[in-house]
């Protein structure tokens, strides 16, 4: 059965949605620990609640992204991961990180990759980036991480209609609720049956 | 009645979509003329088949953009045409041409805008390059042309899946014929209705 360590950074609904996905059988694996970049997030109550173990390494306790990363990739190790999920997480981890997790670290970004990707469009600017430019459709992608940001093999996609009245927040909670937590959930699950097979920048499931 | 002028560049079939759509009464608009910038393409011989007026306005013939541009807009003055409709249409107009006829050239491009979309992007290369980035998602796109490459408001998008075996041309036959011909029938017939609000990069359906 696969270890999965979580990093949060905020509310925790994607950790939310592993958790119960966990417990109702879809997927075959266990959240071993629950990392958050910051005290006092509602995700580590959801961890708690859930009896499993957290830590949080603030990213301000370190001088730079390397020994950030170094930091957050001891307490994986330590946790005997060996899948990490990112849910939500909002710090930048190193190159030298994603090498020594590589096909191992799953992402969701809030939008269809390559559009409203990449530095700076994270949390609720993306919503903001899709509602300025006009789009229509928008979505969410579940992708390994590599050391481009936002830029490795994607998993899965999920589209959805961006209203004529929707707001950056009415947006981000149905991309949330529609398109990251089942993507995730089926990304994760497909991950721990060894069903996603990486070709170059392709993935395919087997 | 809204008098449609659509330019063509091959065979014509987001054309057929148009003519097909006016005879059965889903759009409000007659074709008042087909212009190809090539001689000799299956476009041609649909039109002829709807009894529709052709010109050939061939890109080798004019020194620059700018005259080319300007030969295209004199022919579509000349047919009393109120929309121009860029169905396939594969060369580039002037600013001026855009700005000629400000908010009235509708154009389809085969992709989630903003991705995969801009200068080299057009035809099958779109598609190619879908397929190497390994995205989930694709679909077409229906715009108001302005002086920006594939920049303009959007009007409609529509996505559908890629599969894992899809090659550039299935892509692209699928996104044809699930995304551009529906999108380019609706939007045309929207914009025959007087429908479609411009709102800086917005547009909404009234």
């Amino acid at each position: 059965m696969r270890k999965i360590v979580v990093l949060v950074s905020g509310g925790g609904t994607n950790l939310q949605a592993l958790i119960d996905s966990i417990s109702d059988g879809r997927i075959n694996g266990r959240i071993v620990r629950v990392i958050s970049s910051k005290p006092g997030v509602y995700a580590l109550e959801r961890a708690k609640s859930a009896d499993i173990a957290c830590s949080v390494v603030c990213r301000a306790d370190y001088r730079s992204i390397e020994e950030y990363s170094d930091a957050i990739a001891n307490e994986v190790e330590n946790s005997g991961g060996d899948l990490v999920v990112m849910a939500g997480f909002l710090s930048i981890l190193s190159q030298n990180f994603t090498r020594r997790f590589e096909n191992a670290v799953i992402n969701v970004h809030p939008s269809l990759v390559p559009a409203f990707c990449g530095a700076g469009y994270y949390g609720i600017k993306v919503h903001e980036a899709v509602l300025e430019y006009g789009a229509k459709i928008t979505g969410a992608t579940v992708h390994f991480v590599n050391e481009q940001c936002d830029g490795g093999p994607i998993i899965l996609q999920k589209s959805i209609e961006v209203r004529h009245d929707d707001t950056p927040q009415s947006l981000q909670l149905r991309v949330m609720t529609e398109c990251e937590h089942p993507l995730l959930v089926q990304a994760v699950g497909l991950f721990c049956q060894g069903r996603i097979e990486i070709c170059g920048r392709k993935t395919v499931i087997v």
